[in-house]
């Protein structure tokens, strides 16, 4: 029978395949004594070979849908089974101490994990050690008779049902077949909706039970818009979804006649459309989609993907790699925003009790200047390479602002006098994600270049609800009329002192916000790159004037988001 | 030589006194075998004799100054002391093992401890527990000819020096001897500072180094106005000092003449002054200090005192206690504030990341709702005792307001229709603590009957800061202008409507504040009940049109704090 679960609409799309369980399995074994040494030792080695079969089965594939590179972390696991020493010692205790083959495998590469770990100024060991954790479990699976999933070795199209993706789960995923994601956790922002809309495919997030009602190889359907999956959906439901999926194909397709236009409403104003991006490598996905300018480029991935402070020389070139690649399309830079939950092993941040109103972004940058004075001089540096724009991240007072832009102008009097070219119409505005920020915005306004509002921390200041926090996200309101007033006021500061306003959260994609955020007034719109094209295409339908008097409504009048909502979406009916 | 130590100023007044350290010792010792197997016992039999000794003066003293009852704790220590099966399981070890007396003492304890401790369901059994860690502490002590700090048997005036002061630091020293508080750590707004002003008691904290600078005995000089400590002050600081505490004494003399004058600006206009209280005892506090209502009663102390949820009978007897106890004087009580930084263990509420910014207060208040039922019908029913005035803390959206407002009217009903005698002109208003509810005030307005302005959260959510998290304590800005903004709004916003705004956070009782706090409009101040009398002198001090006027300026015109502070500054110089 056809069962339906419901979460929480995470990317856009439909999906029909089987679904493949990403669920850690169940290897844990008995202690035991066994009387038979050889029968034992020839039941490791038959699952060592097969662990190593595996392995270059598995490898051969990532080599060739994931690169070379990536594919050559497969060797060095193939390499932890062939080392005659640790097959030796494993030997070793079935024959002499008459350990089961699970056993004197776990308590043998426990011993060389230990060593390795132990390490701790080699990061070269302490790779080693993972890979025994890796190739441990692979070889217990076999001994054991259990499927390990093998995400890089999926070779058909499928939907991937976890509890939850890590980074390093997406990152071995084959693109070509992985055709959805379902997941028992998260929320809009999680790590997983993130990487569904960057990789432009349906997922649907927080269900709470999927793993629990779905079984390896059922058939799905998933429906990114409604935030529905069908376990064993019928024929009729097969057809039916297969011509919802068709329609939107057909319509994304008629947005991609929108990728070199302007981004023009339907009375000819023009405003901007942007992407958010975390590294170089994403400029692709936002050229592909037309996007007029990058309107948030996160810098802490270069902190974050690296085992120690990136260098001047390493920044530098990834922001000359962004502002070329946009070949004269503005470039927003946030300087690094770290802390919170975004944390450097190398850094030794301190445990807080509430990191989100801790020690995080300018705070971190003012305190340990060294580090913001590199990423300065290399952006300053980098800034004879296209139009660049510098923002500071969680500023809540006019005294950091101050402090921050005067970093800025010292290092860039020093390298002038070095004789280095920089460029001198470099803009210099402060993200407005603190309340205390967007109340002050008229005094900002008069010595910040620019604001981008950051909707993602703005709102769960705002309304004092952690956003990843299931428990009260349902206070995560973007359509509050509170939250409304604030970007309100925000805009009309800037405007007022010749200033532009953007926003860069989740927000500005959001198809029910974008229509009020055009009334307020907002000048560029930055989101993930997928959403670009369907958003060009809803304001070239909406007219500026009544939008403005949908927005006046919203701040004015309506007392709740449900409120809200309402009004967009009757107004919405009648534009349409 | 003097040296001086400065650090936050937690409660004002002037002390001189000798330094009493209270800090835990290191009890660290030696696992010995021993030969004089006699000579060991001796020592043992030796030290239980002094700490038996102790214990006897401390409780003699301790039920002299802090009562009978609380002296009964060391009776069971006492007991503890004397139980043969222990002593005789500690000399047998030292006999037959050659245990040195301080591995034999662990030893047996850790046993006896751990036996209790098992024993989950009973609490009776789980103090016991506590009691033999303590005295193995005294035990230990006298073994290894380590002085212990036993605050309760402070017999001369003493000024306390800590790291920090626990409340059952607090709660055994004896109020006649201690002059001052003076701690490595804490805030204006931690346990110790608000002990030491509920005791009108000088404190400093937040000094970083004060234990590692004052050696037991030295003398030292507090001044709580000024934050400073002086080490071995000279004769000539002495007599200063000494004139500047006479001067404070006599200006709280004066104060003191204020105590059952109404509250009135120069110009003849009335504000209430009210005080914060957290149990039916403060209420001696409150009236003696001459408050004209309790603005805030913080019932949390009625869950967090308890090992279980606190029925409908005794939350009736606390609140009819407090109504009766004030006279007709109106009474605004909190409902619970549970979550945050406030647990509770038999609640067991989950872990959170950022507990300031999840799941508490109305928020769980409206999830378990019989908990929230339980005590809006111990209120009701307490209502016909006094006027009463309900309000829900955390507020963020107007459909919580709605939802809470909903159970108290169905409560109301199913109570008169049970034939429950209610008052029927309890007001219900809510807490603005949350920026979204500041921002949204005059939606509010429309339907509460009145504004409590909690201040310490309102600050920490506005500047996204943590006010507990010393790393970013400078961003906790009672003065920043964005703070002043909103609290402006809400005034004007409940004024529109008929409505009254009170405040009851730390910044009602600030001195800096109040200026612009009256020029704001506020009605009601709630604040420590020692700050209400000085706060009434510098009202009738105040023209309203002055501060106005200061207000319109702080609001409009000010860009930082430190410009705030400046201009109050200025005013009042003009004013006196």
């Amino acid at each position: 029978m056809t069962e339906r679960v419901s979460g929480i609409a995470a990317s856009e799309g439909i999906a029909v395949a089987k679904a493949y369980l990403l669920i850690e399995p169940d290897l844990s074994f008995k202690k035991e004594t066994i009387s038979d040494t050889n029968a034992e030792k020839e039941r490791f080695t038959t699952a060592i070979e097969k662990a190593i079969g595996e392995l270059q089965a598995i490898r051969a594939k990532a080599a060739e849908s994931l690169g070379v590179e990536e594919a050559q972390v497969f060797d060095a696991h193939i390499m932890v089974l062939s080392d005659p020493e640790m097959i030796g010692a494993i030997e070793n205790a079935i024959e002499n101490d008459k350990k089961n083959a699970e056993t004197a495998l776990q308590e043998a590469t426990d011993m060389f994990i230990g060593m390795f770990e132990s390490m701790e100024d080699n990061p070269y060991m302490q790779e080693r050690a993972a890979d025994i954790r890796d190739v441990r479990k692979r070889v217990l699976s076999h001994l054991l008779g259990v499927k390990l999933p093998d995400p890089a070795s999926i070779d058909e199209e499928v939907i991937i049902v976890a509890k939850d993706l890590t980074p390093s789960d997406t990152a071995q995923l084959n693109k070509q077949y992985v055709k959805a994601f379902v997941t028992d956790i998260g929320g809009r922002t999680s790590h997983s909706a993130i990487m569904a809309r960057s990789l432009e495919i349906p997922a649907i997030v927080g269900t709470n039970s999927i793993t629990e009602k779905v079984a390896e190889g059922d058939l799905l359907i998933v429906d990114g818009m409604e935030g529905t999956v069908l376990i064993h959906p019928e024929e009729t439901d097969i057809s039916a979804y297969e011509k919802k999926a068709q329609a939107f194909a057909s319509q994304k397709e008629e947005w991609q006649r929108l990728i070199n236009e302007k981004t023009v409403t339907k009375d000819g104003v023009h405003v901007e459309l942007a992407a958010n991006i975390g590294t170089p490598k994403d400029l692709e996905g936002a050229l592909g989609n037309g996007a007029e300018a990058i309107g948030l480029y996160r810098t802490e991935f270069l902190y974050m993907d690296s085992a120690e402070l990136p260098t001047e020389e390493e920044q530098y070139n990834a922001y000359k790699e962004v502002l070329e690649g946009m070949e004269g399309k503005p470039v927003v830079v946030r300087t690094m925003d770290i802390g919170g939950d975004k944390e450097l092993p190398y850094l030794e941040l301190p445990e807080e009790m509430n990191p989100f109103l801790g020690y995080r972004a300018i705070r971190v940058s003012l305190d340990k200047d060294e580090i913001f004075r590199t990423q300065l001089r290399a952006l300053l540096r980098a800034s004879v390479h296209g139009p660049l724009r510098i923002m500071f991240p969680m500023i809540a007072t006019l005294q950091e602002f101050r402090e921050a832009k005067a970093v800025f102008e010292e290092e860039k009097e020093k390298l002038t006098g070095e004789g280095v070219k920089v460029a001198d119409d470099i803009q210099v505005g402060i993200m407005i994600e603190i309340p205390a920020a967007a109340v002050l915005a008229d005094q900002f306004a008069k010595e910040v270049d620019f604001f981008s509002i950051g909707t993602n921390d703005l709102i769960q200041y705002t309304m004092a609800a952690d956003r990843m926090n299931e428990r009260v996200s349902y206070l995560y309101q973007p359509y509050n009329p509170s939250i409304l007033r604030l970007i309100k006021f925000v805009i009309d500061s800037a405007h007022k002192e010749g200033k532009w306003a953007g926003m860069c959260g989740e927000m500005a994609g959001d198809q029910t916000a974008v229509p009020i955020l055009l009334g307020l007034g907002l000048d560029e719109f930055s989101m993930s790159a997928t959403s670009i094209l369907k958003t060009r295409s809803l304001l070239s339908e909406l007219t500026t004037d009544d939008m403005k008097e949908l927005a006046e409504k919203a701040v004015t009048e309506c007392q709740t988001a449900e409120e809200v909502v309402g009004v967009v979406e009757r107004s919405l009916n009648k534009t349409t």
